[in-house]
């Protein structure tokens, strides 16, 4: 099967990677905004958009997102932090696809900050329970609210060049079947 | 708050909307394979990258997958469907990730559709028992491969302007908290 990457890639798809070491400039609460309105503009199964979102500038507050482990350490150098939320009474009963909704959203924000030239890294907090309890103890969450997961967000410290994954080994064709 | 809308949006993030029906314009193999690849650049958790993509073209496989009900009967008119399936096996035991892995795999494929001026539609498949059997018994899909959506793909038959959803009393910040 013939190499895809012989196709232009002038995207932020593939410009996209983990950005975990971020400068001192400052971001600005409009850019947050504009990240969590990318957001807010994923598919949602039955328009149901789950989402809402805290926003984590103080360093008290990194701190705690800090403690859920070592890989939320970043979350000390970043000058943001925007927890995705899921708000389960927005859920009719039983629906399955709330966890789908919030990847799509968050997989959104992390997109939309290499748009405006900062990056992010999506760190998981659900279904870890442990990590749901500290943040939920922490923030004084409700029950209905689900942490999702924790993206800092900044611009980056160094330029990274991301190296694009090809493995059409991983494509299958019908008709091959 | 402000309306976080007044910022400038050339993005696929903001043009990005559900596509149900296609023109018949042929799509051609390169661009499923580029559609997929934007799929494979999504971030994972601790890099397992879980997906694998099964491509239907056939008016018999897409008959199949229209049979998950009646919310999928696009699929009839697409080109191509796009199957995301989860590998399993590729998954440590008790991982809890994959599925968020997936979904962001799945939002960068419907967001790569409108940057190459096509479109498609998220049709959920997992977590709904009765879909996933049908998926998995039509296809002959492996106990370890878990179908968790179909993305029917190609060319809007009309020219669809997207509605963005501004909803700032979504967002809370640390400081009024």
């Amino acid at each position: 099967m013939k190499n895809v990457m012989d196709v232009s890639k002038n995207s932020i798809i593939f410009e996209r990677c983990s950005i975990r070491n971020f400068s001192e400039k400052e971001i600005l609460r409009s850019q947050i905004e504009d990240i969590i309105t990318a957001g807010m503009q994923a598919p949602s199964a039955r328009n149901e958009r789950p989402w809402e979102f805290l926003v984590i500038t103080s360093e008290e507050g990194k701190e705690k997102i800090a403690s859920i482990g070592p890989q939320a350490s970043c979350c000390e150098n970043a000058p943001a932090i925007i927890l995705a939320l899921a708000n389960l009474s927005r859920i009719p009963n039983g629906s399955p696809w709330w966890i789908q909704d919030m990847s799509a959203c968050i997989e959104n924000m992390l997109l939309r900050t290499v748009e405006i030239g900062m990056g992010g890294v999506w760190l998981g907090i659900y279904p870890r329970e442990s990590r749901v309890e500290i943040i939920r103890e922490k923030f004084f969450l409700k029950d209905n609210i689900v942490p999702v997961a924790a993206v800092p967000i900044g611009y980056p410290l160094e330029k990274r060049t991301r190296k694009n994954v090809v493995q059409t080994e991983r494509i299958s064709w019908e008709e091959q079947a």
